[in-house]
């Protein structure tokens, strides 16, 4: 089952809030319900969101009856502007928007306009499997019979549409028979190491162990680890944004000379940035003081919690994204592989 | 208030478990008590555990009455053992044990016996305390007006009779008058950092950040730690054992030139021992898998969770005892600083 797919004039998506206590799928018969999901984070992740946004505006043009096309563009544009806010600093979910409605604006008749949608929808959602299958072919080359990956945060079929970007190449590689066994952090302060990536992997018989974040060291120093893989959240020309912790596991990966990967598409390269142009937000201090009911630390404690890392380019081996693999210098490659967008 | 004391023949500690969200303290009347309360880790930190076997001896001592001395030593000998068998892997808890029952049984009649047991889990108490408070002295020269330090787990006052050893530093350069902030690491997965040094450090109006453990990296990059100090459970040849996660935090700090320093008493060196010859306990999957009620990750997730890590030595900027500073080269500068014992 894919994390958001379409099916009945709905958006069904799988709740992961719910994981990993249960596997819930949510039926949304309209917009409305489809951006309470993104709020309520039902459904996370750039790429899944992209495939959101754009399913979002499909169903949008199926969700009520119209007695003319004008009523009807009129009610795409004012749905869209308010799917796009249900997460506004989501840039793929804006971008999935977008281009779904740019299309169905194009159409002349209800049901043209229709149809053009839930085809550029498909389109989005079945883009993004292909590349992310692609990743992970090329990836998987990289990985050996009994390799043991580090692998953090969630980059599995539950932030994508299906199959992942680091957790891809994972599959792609168990896929042609190399055995394969997983560490996951389990990604604090969120946990979607230990929610989503252990159970995305049991799901799919896939050996996978679960550690805290701080076990990182002793593990590499043990030789348990052969390689890491993470995602991306932004590339630019001198660092990767990702998941706070991301860079803590690069440095203790060159401490002990393991290669360090990153997997992501190259729609997530922002190559005329510089690391000290991006913002990173701040997320709600209550991540650190609570865990579902429990109180973790006194309530009214300074706490700084950062959503992202940047890691310096040069603590990455090489980047994986489905156009190939990406290795140093990358001031030379990036632009080069780019160029075959 | 220190975490354990004798009161009105009574040992009265303060119930870690119920922190942050409520400062208790239970009162043992019964050596059974105090049992419980070690099991429950209601008290924890191996010097804290010294004086609790050494209290609890006392505490058999005096809780009930005996009708002739021979008696009253058969009842010691049976409660020392019970004690001791609380956390059967906890060293000091049996030392602090060994040390009162040792003195008590030369006593020759019941009352004798109560006082020597009382006054010997007195001045282990004592010593406790003093020795931390040499250690804050000690170890607040090597800290400078306005540094932000970063610890780890929880080395202070509650971990120890008074004061704290990593955390007694930085009580000592705050009582001096020089100004220090501390980020405090959450510690996973019991999270003894977020639970217990944001609370003591909040109690003494001591400047407190809490962090979680994968943000040593960015909070290093930024510059915003100036220096790490840690405790030790034992410092051998080649290694500091402390809290799974010491580790991973020492690659960081030594990655970004950050002196990174151990705080301990000379209690805690076992010399003629080598890393490869400890054994590291492994903790309870249901650590990871749990928080509170909440469900963490799927319930049959392998996990892998060591209670502690080992540091090499060449990672360790100095070690700061109760007799002075230790410095490289350690297998010199360690025996010199031990005969002085």
């Amino acid at each position: 089952m894919r994390s958001i797919f379409w099916e009945s004039c709905s958006v069904k998506l799988i709740d992961q809030t719910k994981l990993p206590e249960k596997l819930e799928v949510v039926e949304c018969r309209g917009v409305d319900q489809l951006i309470d999901a993104i709020k309520k984070l039902s459904i996370r992740g750039a790429p899944a969101l992209e495939a959101a946004g754009a399913y979002g505006v499909a169903l949008s043009a199926f969700e009520k009856e119209f007695s003319n096309v004008e009523e009807m563009k009129r009610y795409l544009i004012e749905k869209a502007e308010k799917l796009k806010n249900a997460r506004p600093t989501a840039v793929n979910l804006s971008v999935g928007v977008k281009r779904v409605l740019d299309s169905a604006l194009k159409g002349r008749s209800v049901d043209e306009i229709r149809k053009i949608a839930l085809t550029e929808a498909e389109k989005v959602a079945e883009e993004d499997v292909k590349r992310n299958k692609m990743i992970g072919k090329i990836g998987a080359e990289l990985l050996e019979d009994d390799d043991v990956i580090l692998t953090y945060c969630n980059t599995g079929k539950l932030a994508t549409v299906d199959w992942g970007t680091a957790l891809g190449i994972v599959r792609s590689a168990v896929e042609v028979g190399k055995k394969i066994k997983v560490f996951a952090c389990e990604t604090r302060p969120l946990n979607q190491g230990s929610r989503l990536t252990c159970w995305e992997l049991m799901q799919d018989g896939i050996d996978v162990t679960l550690i805290a974040d701080n076990m990182v060291g002793t593990v590499m120093k043990k030789k348990m680890v052969k390689k890491v893989i993470v995602g991306a959240d932004r590339i630019v020309r001198d660092a990767v944004f990702n998941k706070i912790g991301t860079y803590t596991i690069a440095i203790v990966a060159k401490e002990h000379k393991i290669p360090f990967y990153v997997a992501a598409p190259t729609t997530t390269f922002d190559w005329d940035k510089c690391s000290d142009e991006v913002v990173v937000e701040e997320r709600d201090p209550n991540e650190l003081i609570y865990c579902g009911e429990k109180v973790l630390a006194p309530k009214n404690v300074k706490v700084y919690n950062p959503a992202f890392d940047a890691t310096p380019l040069s603590y990455v081996t090489a980047i994986v994204t489905e156009l190939g693999i990406v290795w140093p210098p990358y001031e030379l490659n990036v632009p080069n592989i780019l160029k075959n967008k």
